[in-house]
């Protein structure tokens, strides 16, 4: 590998998977991050079953957008055709992540959506996040992990959703997804997601009547973060 | 900026701004602290959108009470004309606090105040800490982060509440505000608020028939820590 | 103070109090430890209102059985005289430990005894934990901190416990009080507790229908840890 | 100790050991792990009552299929003959372990089976993961440890289970233990355990209606990981 870009590649894709052991979105080998160079058409994900704690920049694994490998070594993640199928359907993004994250994996669970209940979702999604339904039977044994992303992608389109403002969908009886402009901001979706769920199970559990927020304080918040409008940082 | 009471100021706003992070009652962006010197009339607060592990003394913003910079630089916390209001209709208070911390955040979006249920609550707050009606459309509209300090206040002022003796305040959909003699003494009351809310959740759980505590014992508890007959401390 | 006894006594004081920070039982100032030396009639407990992580050996009060202070220096803590009622009513405990952790508390603050649900609580008490009714207004009044004490005495008394297998007490909307052979071995008890009611709690959220184990399950574990048929250990 | 061979299985025994420790599934001295030589028919198992953080190689206790110790020292752990009867029954594991972790105590205490709920669980537990009664009394008093082997024993025949393929057991009203082809292999399998118990509990108090996921979903990510068929990792 002498190509700089992808050395880069493989760098921000390790740095972001390094990065959700740091903000405890995992145990174990429990989830991966991938991150895409769009003009070479080359994906950089973490490899498969390899422990966080042995894991180097030079491991992670160089594909093509049909996955196969661009170099010897490890295999890369197993839910490398769920990444791929993302990439495909959401031009503009440049990272995903998966994980098993305890909150949210507990509404992927329950086959709930994360319903908007406050400022700290509206902050950062753009609405209630989607749970999918469990993936159906023929696209378990067709090609499994790509009909996973096929599953999220036609998740969206049925429910008129932007991934480009709500950047995660929770796979009923799996775990979430996360999507951004880099590896860096999928993990970052993430992050805030699992504190979103958790925050959420609690409000529900008091308050089992409660609803998602009103429109106009859900555009606030958005917005004052998000888009042309925004007034939020430096 | 050569004036040493403002550098102190900035300083005691950068402390407490980092110690919402060391109390666990912040990730990311999601909270900020302001103090103010009441002499000048110019607060010292959190700059927006800063990730807490690149904050320095000299990043804090200097305003005046109508939120005009008072140096070139970044740009103050988007929730300043919060804690502006804040200090308007509170004329005894050093600093203000806000946070998303979990479990107040869970009692804000479940729209719900945090009763006093034990002597861990009526030890700092003498009484039921209110949850505000989410922000209204108009106020929105008008004024956001302004009319969210207005609507704390006028809770207060409805319910007949001292804010001398209860420190903080939940806003509906949103999260809580603290204040305190300092901003020190703020993020006090927002640790404290912080672990009374996840005791109350969890009261409320396992028992959903508690009540607040009787007047006697939060006398009691209240009093003998605070005002001229307490007895607890040094 | 020249008497070894007592330096030792101090020392002990000193290390029970911050192990109950270590185990994560207190935040700020919130609880409290001491220790008897039962020969002398003297006890070494916490100062009042002093943080944790400015404590020292020397700041422990050393106060007789009527909580007269024996030295110059720092007042002990405000529910001392708790403390010295458990000691006059327990002839055979050298420690009392006071928290506010969190899942004691919640069953304080629900009213409801810790119930033995299953082996880990076997392990360590003989038997359900009760929960005192809220101190009463007369007894808030007169003496409070002491009548804490005798309220949980009274408890015990009524329900024919012993306190020797059953080392720790919820006071109603307070919080635990648990005791032991030493100031350690109190901190211990009070550890476990905090486990067991963080178990407890969820048991009955998961099987609000569970009952107290049976009393041949309760009788081999707790017997195979204490008395004369012990086999645990070296 | 010459046994290079028995040396080293100490030296196993107690990494795992050490590891349930970092894994937080253990608080003090509850919990206990052991690895067998199958060809000297020889256990290391921890010894009773001794502190992690006093633990040495040296201290685990070498025993013998009928629990006879092979040396001078320390008391083999209490529950010395669960594991026994553990190995007797499931001829090709080569480590046991025992915790009283959280999560998984709670759904002992409740008497509750672990549901298979999502992927997390069967990337590692082919289906769901039984809770036995508690111990009958005529067991209690014959010979608790060895019958509560053999209660788990029975429980996985009853219920037509596979001991490789489900690598743990919920003893009612106690708490979990778990198997696996080494004492890491073991403790793998408890920390596993406790999370999706902690996820399993959350998902059925926000969705009590949840079941157990399809069967084709369950084939699907077990057999992805484990067996012929298998295609994660290298």
């Amino acid at each position: 590998m002498k190509d700089k870009n992808l050395i880069k590649l493989k760098e921000q894709a390790y740095a972001a998977n390094m990065s959700i052991v740091r903000h405890n979105l995992v145990i174990f080998t429990f989830g991966n991050v991938s991150a895409i160079d769009r003009q070479k058409g080359v994906i950089a994900i973490k490899p498969s079953g390899v422990n966080y704690d042995k894991l180097k920049p030079q491991d992670m694994v160089l594909i093509d957008m049909d996955a196969n490998k661009l170099e010897e070594g490890l295999n890369p993640s197993s839910d490398t055709r769920t990444h791929i199928e993302l990439y495909r359907a959401f031009k503009e993004i440049g990272g995903v992540a998966h994980t098993h994250s305890s909150y949210a994996t507990v509404f992927s669970q329950a086959l709930l959506p994360l319903k908007c209940l406050g400022t700290t979702h509206a902050d950062y999604f753009y609405g209630d996040i989607p749970c999918t339904e469990p993936v159906p039977d023929a696209a378990i044994e067709k090609d499994y992990e790509k009909e996973t992303g096929v599953l999220i992608v036609e998740t969206f389109k049925s429910l008129g959703l932007d991934y480009r403002h709500i950047k995660a969908c929770l796979v009923g009886c799996h775990g979430p997804f996360s999507w951004g402009e880099s590896a860096d901001d999928a993990v970052f979706a993430s992050a805030i997601l699992e504190e979103i769920a958790m925050q959420n199970l609690y409000t529900q559990l008091i308050n089992p009547y409660v609803k998602s927020i009103k429109k106009t304080l859900l555009d606030k918040h958005y917005k004052r973060k998000h888009g042309k409008d925004a007034y939020y940082g430096q």
